[in-house]
């Protein structure tokens, strides 16, 4: 009977390992920022649109280069990854491993009911802003081109192709490199938080 | 011997209850839809800033009626319960029990880099409509007022002032009683289902 007993318990303390892994595996948190090829590549995110919205511009002077004179204005949308959303609500600072995406989208007036109204169509491009302390002054710029031709892994922008990035990105934003000063939700926190630069 | 190996079988099953009942709990689904006091009033979704973004119109015309003809245009942003989201990537049309907030921005000019273009400022109002096979014809329109007074619980929209939700939602969308023709991602979605209305 002790060997039934023994081997009883047996099964039971791997069944009881099996269910408590599944247990703390599924409440760990998403692991949901950057992901890199060759160390500092970063693989573009494909589930960005189920991230938390943080505003949506229209004409910005972030507006690609292509854009003609008498284009139409393009709609910027920009998105964060959840877990940086929910740091950045607590403390009014991003953490370690935050990755912006900056959807570009063609703005569209031709659909009932819209009379004068702009609203979102088609994408135009996808750019992507990372805070990681393993580049040398913590941040990333990238640019997965346009979107008839997305690449799905990119290099950092560098050189002359980053440098009006890093300049605008320090100079003109409210909070780190974050243009928080567009993003309504995030600025009532960073106010609260005392964390927008002086001047904003 | 045998009672302590009893014992201690015991107390491993009720540690394997609670290991499996915690495993079991945090894989079901969130409950993410509408929640109601009275049956039919819908309590305001507090957290819908982290559920998925459908879409942004500038000056679209379901503009707030006290918006004056010389008052800057107002932002609408549109964001969707997160299964119900996946519901309608899977399928193209909408679950039971879906909620849809509509979110009414200030557009503002005024803020280092932007020169010309408009981003996202003040909340102006909230409204939801709803699908729930609760309400006679499935779908339910909700107004939380203005930003400085919004409500928490609010009845649905009843007599003249929801028939023209009813008729504009049932005329001019694309998709049951949604403007997807405004939801690019969901548009895409929709073709591909063949869930369109005719002349979308």
């Amino acid at each position: 009977m002790r060997s039934v007993a023994t081997r009883f318990i047996a099964v039971l303390l791997v069944m009881f390992g099996i269910a408590v892994s599944l247990a703390v595996g599924s409440q760990q948190p998403e692991r949901d920022g950057p992901r890199y090829q060759d160390s500092t590549s970063l693989v573009r995110p494909t589930n960005y649109r189920e991230w938390p919205f943080l505003g949506s511009g229209l004409g910005l002077n972030y507006e690609p280069a292509n854009t003609g004179a008498d284009a139409p204005p393009t709609f910027t949308n920009v998105f964060v990854n959840p877990s940086s959303y929910r740091g950045f609500m607590q403390t009014g600072t991003w953490p370690n491993e935050t990755v912006f995406v900056l959807e570009f989208r063609r703005s569209r007036t031709d659909a009932a009911p819209n009379v004068a109204g702009r609203f979102q169509g088609d994408l135009r491009g996808i750019e992507a802003e990372v805070k990681d302390a393993r580049f040398p002054d913590g941040w990333a710029f990238y640019n997965f081109g346009a979107a008839e031709a997305l690449t799905d892994v990119t290099a950092p922008l560098s050189g002359t192709a980053v440098a009006s990035c890093v300049e605008c990105h320090t100079t003109h934003t409210a909070v780190e490199r974050t243009f928080v000063q567009f993003y309504p939700t995030l600025l009532e926190v960073a106010r609260q938080k005392r964390t927008l630069k002086p001047g904003f």
